[in-house]
């Protein structure tokens, strides 16, 4: 059984929290936070110590930090004395803002988490780089008893994975709060359009998003998109409708508006 | 057993055949198109009319109309001695369209349809309207034998939620294609990001997408959308991604870049 520490009470720290207690080979022994009394949403976690009290460290093989992304190199800086292997769970930071310690590496799990959220941690990519061989193969144990798809790569292309997420996901959901401002003012269900979009991420992997692209902009269609335009009462919307649109336009080799 | 007819062949018409082919009290008695063959993909339906045959209308309850926009008006006058039940299956265009038949209705899936890929009809919201209440009272009869949620509404309202789909479908998918054209650039496999947008997709229909919103945008963080914006090398990205950052930025009342 290897022992583990997660620092960090978060959305991340919730999830893997989560998962790893659903490991028979690795289990969480003591879990590190800011506040001084045990979070209530880890219960599972036997021992709870305040991060001012890191010296307490329990005996342990691998300390992950799952903290914001400003507050990991502080972290570091405590655990200079330890020799387990030290993971953190940024996408954007590199390895090496680790690399005082004797073992380290990064184990990124590549989704948004909320906490009190189950989700099946299996199949979410798992980004992970170690400083050495030895604590690769742990973090890759470590990474595969929680998940099917782990994935090697440095920290350079992690950063870029993790734009790519950022892309996708931030832009994505904002789109679908400025759709479902426009069904606020036209007093329709947001809700309508959930299998409308399920379909859209899964066509977008399934036969690629330039092979799924549809609507008026794709085909060109200078009518329709001036008679939407003409119909959008909201500027923001309106300013967002003429960009993407444009865009959609040129990727296809349309003229633009 | 109530006999529907279906003109059209393309995407919608194969999914409804699909789904009429599976509920015990409809049958598609009679198919017609465009092409003087019958068309591979719609085996299960005996009888196939070309178009300019309509007069060889087989008898029929329901008559659907699952054509181009564009296309609906001139095959409506073409059935203008019918007794039938006659829908048409478009989004943006009003039921009066077919107002010069006896009896006339709408039948609008909202769901992007592609040939040969099945989808669960139960889940998909059908959109309904009819000229009279006993036209209703059938169309609505079809629609529940195909969908567990039928929404009745008029054309207006019809034309709004489609808007809303367009925005919704169109341009987070257009989004997913420039972070596709990103990984690309990055020799990056965008599936990787598959768990990501289904989980975004669910949460912003969850908790809603203004609360689901995260990002540096988001949070006013001025730092890293300059680092972002700096190492973004694409044009069309660059462009896309200041205005729906600002976007973001004015909608959480953050300075604007």
């Amino acid at each position: 059984m290897q022992k583990i520490t997660i620092i960090g009470t978060g959305n991340i720290a919730w999830h893997l929290a989560r998962g790893i207690a659903a490991c028979p080979k690795f289990e969480v022994v003591q879990l590190i936070g800011r506040s001084q009394e045990p979070p209530a949403d880890f219960k599972e976690i036997d021992t709870y110590t305040n991060q001012d009290q890191v010296e307490q460290l329990l005996q342990t093989d691998i300390i992950i930090i799952a903290v914001a992304d400003a507050a990991i190199a502080s972290i570091a800086k405590k655990l200079e004395n330890t020799r387990a292997l030290v993971v953190h769970t940024s996408g954007s930071m590199p390895m090496s803002l680790l690399d005082q310690l004797p073992h380290y590496g990064v184990l990124y799990p590549l989704q948004t988490f909320t906490k009190g959220r189950p989700l099946d941690l299996r199949t979410i990519p798992f980004c992970v780089e170690a400083s050495d061989s030895k604590n690769l193969e742990q973090v890759q144990k470590l990474a595969s008893a929680l998940s099917q798809n782990v994935q090697q790569m440095d920290s350079k292309k992690r950063a870029n994975v993790h734009f790519s997420a950022v892309l996708a996901n931030n832009f994505s959901n904002h789109l679908l709060a400025l759709t479902a401002g426009y069904c606020d003012a036209h007093e329709l269900s947001f809700k309508l359009l959930e299998p409308l979009l399920q379909e859209t991420v899964s066509k977008a992997f399934n036969i690629g998003p330039t092979r799924a692209q549809t609507g008026p902009a794709r085909r060109g269609d200078q009518e329709t998109i001036a008679k939407q335009l003409a119909a959008i009462d909201d500027d923001q919307l309106k300013q967002t409708y003429i960009l993407l649109t444009n865009s959609i336009l040129r990727t296809y080799g349309k003229e633009e508006l």
